[in-house]
């Protein structure tokens, strides 16, 4: 392991951090807010980045660098982004800063505040800006802006962006970062003209955005979306929170103006098919026996929002679903599980896989019946790589083992079942808000520091998708080359 | 497919339960009670068996009439042998007997009499019996009793055994059942002894034994074994769940003398090691803060048959291991999902794929750090098939899957999480007990009729480890040959 390299690409990528502290500091200050928690974390940071990036060393990266240098930047990124909200002083503890801080970088949105009104604005926003800035994926940013971290990109860039099966838009990494931030900037900026055009503030537009492009879910009211009481808002979120959570490569087809191949994407119509088909059940079931849903069209559109914002990873909130009847919950519990589509900016474990995992066993079932045939799984009209399936039936297998894992160690804090289960599950799938205490209208603060830490990197390992954390621990990883 | 064939080989079976009701009828009578009930019972399954077995068909069977024959022979079982249950006036409905019947078939144990005691003994008897029955599998004792099937019942028993790579123990199927049964009846015997040793009335004994034999934990006391407060019965079944658990292969091996290559097996020491590990967790746990058990040799026994209990899938409790901590709690809902080892009676997913799943894994992280080589999953010593790995695969999709289905079924009675994931966990890995509601001091009796026959399918699902099932869901196992 060659580690001043790593250190040296660490360090450039906390310079990129402390300039982006710059944004949120300015916008408090517009509010005449103190700059100081801002400046002291800028400052702490810049020394810190500085000092790695000044190391000396040649420029061969591999596989396994790349997986420790993601790690460890993503560790990082939380660390000093912790330290505004650290320094503002509204925080209990610095546990509490950093898990905030995680929260957002991995889109996750778990919040420890028990309330966020009153809160300084230019911290609430730099709150938000940690997911617009996440969801892309903080070492794409970097290599964007920096195209000089050298040939061997690549290796960054795939253990970082989501989904089975990797593929650069253009041949070029650095130029594939600039296309996927480019439409990111893009579709963010529509929603923002959008959200105005709905009569919403300008901070609340830009924010709401963050959170939206970003899939975090962070709200700057304690109510979530409902406070703003417009189903003209609730509608433009519902549908960007699909927009993103949809393969950024599909909008890259359309820019090239290849429709139809946008639209035979199998990942696609599953996700399409899971959206349509979970918002009818729920509308019907908290039809009637919910007292928020007194007509059908009400119930849709608290039904479509809850699924959009669940399956996407964002975690927003139109109304406490956590009252909604049993079969509703549970659906938006697989929901979690499933999460979004392939390089989007969502968490979970991915339509995709879900989609080859479906396929693997139907093949097992014709296998079954005719034992001497050989049959092939087919994605998007393509014969899958047999290594592609078996990496995400691996994936499976891992995710579920975190979860076990996770929900052994929050076990301890003796929360009723559902709270722990989907506290963990939110969190390894970036959802945000889950059942019981940690429902949409409760949040995690009455958790135990364990759990808290434990929950931050669950959502690390899950932003990441699993094997480069994985890759950590094993012996391989750590010979000397 | 070949239906003559498939309904002349089910007629057959059904003639064998029919004859298996002539001994708990005998029971009854010794008791003094009327043989009615099951002379109806026996009648009208003989007459329906008897019609089906005269069908004239030439001998050829292929797979999926195998996976056929083998499904329907395991609903028609609880069909016909819920009858003595129907005819004995204790049952609320015939769905309550079928429940019932199907969960002892299927070992799993779960119950919806809220009170045991007071029944006919020659009830409780056949209630029992069909534990000990289906633990080895209905087929396998009909292949033993009847070798005129045809040289091609490995078919059968294929889709009937459990674990992930079948073999045979010596060529002739007819043989290797026949040695299965020996073991089987060898252990029950010998455990019979202990119990009497330990002053359990004969009747207690013996029904106790095909409970445990066929890890499927019907008692006949309400309070399960606890109702016998006697530390040597507790010790006696914990030992002979343990037993029970392990693949029968591995009894074989040792009454040729191959110490070595028992010791050797990779699924042995997983399942020990296990064990092992759960039991002392949760006896450190629930020392304390639990009253039962004042000191920790008391929480070691209680830690260690519940333990045995719920991996070894019988589900019979000497404690209301619904209170203990919800660390505990957890464990043994992880244990319901691993379940016992590969070809012993036990249900769940078993030890042997979990550690396939594991060594995949690691497979996949080690070729993360190391792209260009190749590595290969070995079990016991042995490369492990990538088949076999596939089938794994499938297998553990294919649990999550039926899990999910059965789960957004069973909300819709809207019991609490805990209650729904872990009836319908409990059922698909024939366990018995779960936790809330249908906890070990609980019953499955307040669910609605929908849910017992979806619960009941599960059973059937779990215990024939669910291809033989998904395969009657493909269109190709319909077509004409």
């Amino acid at each position: 392991m060659n580690f001043k390299l790593v250190f040296k690409i660490t360090g450039k990528t906390l310079l990129v951090e402390a300039i982006a502290m710059l944004l949120p500091m300015l916008v408090g200050l517009i509010y005449g807010e103190s700059p100081r928690p801002f400046l002291l974390a800028i400052l702490i940071t810049a020394v810190a980045g500085g000092a790695l990036a000044l190391l000396k060393t040649d420029t061969k990266l591999f596989a396994r660098e790349g997986y420790f240098t993601v790690g460890l930047i993503w560790v990082l990124f939380g660390v000093f982004g912790a330290l505004p909200f650290y320094f503002c002083g509204y925080f209990e503890s610095y546990i509490d800063c950093l898990f905030e801080c995680i929260s957002g970088f991995t889109t996750t949105g778990a919040s420890i505040l028990t309330a966020v009104e009153g809160l300084p604005m230019g911290i609430l926003f730099w709150r938000s800006f940690t997911h617009w800035l996440g969801g892309m994926g903080v070492l794409v940013l970097t290599i964007a802006l920096l195209p000089s971290l050298g040939a061997r990109s690549a290796f960054l860039m795939q253990a970082e962006s989501p989904g089975p099966i990797k593929s650069k838009l253009v041949p070029k990494t650095a130029q594939t970062s600039k296309i996927l931030y480019g439409i990111y900037l893009a579709l963010t900026l529509i929603m923002i003209v959008f959200l105005l055009l709905a009569d919403l503030p300008l901070y609340d537009a830009v924010v709401t955005a963050f959170g939206t492009a970003g899939t975090g879910g962070f709200a700057v009211k304690n109510l979530s979306i409902a406070a703003y009481n417009s189903p003209a808002v609730e509608i433009i979120v519902t549908v960007f929170m699909l927009l993103f959570s949809v393969n950024f490569g599909m909008y890259f087809l359309l820019i090239c103006g290849k429709w139809k191949q946008t639209l035979k994407s199998d990942e696609l119509r599953f996700f399409v098919g899971t959206v349509f088909v979970s918002g009818i059940i729920i509308a019907l079931n908290i039809l009637g026996d919910y007292s928020d849903t007194e007509t059908f069209g009400c119930a849709l559109r608290h039904a479509f929002f809850q699924v959009a914002s669940i399956i996407s990873t964002s975690g927003f909130a139109t109304t406490d679903f956590n009252l909604w009847p049993e079969l509703s919950r549970w659906i938006l519990i697989l929901l979690m599980f499933v999460g979004a589509c392939a390089g989007s900016t969502g968490g979970g474990i991915k339509c995709s896989r879900i989609l080859l995992l479906f396929k693997a066993l139907q093949r097992e079932i014709r296998q079954a019946v005719h034992p001497r045939s050989v049959h092939v799984v087919k994605l998007d009209g393509q014969v899958t790589d047999e290594h592609d399936l078996q990496k995400s039936h691996a994936f499976f297998a891992a995710y579920m083992i975190i979860l076990i894992c996770g929900v052994l160690v929050i076990s301890l804090d003796n929360f009723s079942f559902a709270t722990t289960a989907t506290a963990v599950i939110s969190c390894l799938s970036n959802v945000g808000p889950g059942l019981d205490v940690v429902g949409p209208m409760g949040n995690f603060s009455v958790l135990s520091d364990l759990s808290k830490l434990v929950l931050s990197l669950l959502m690390i390992i899950g932003r990441l998708e699993i094997f480069p954390i994985l890759v950590l621990f094993s012996r391989n990883a750590w010979k000397r080359s």
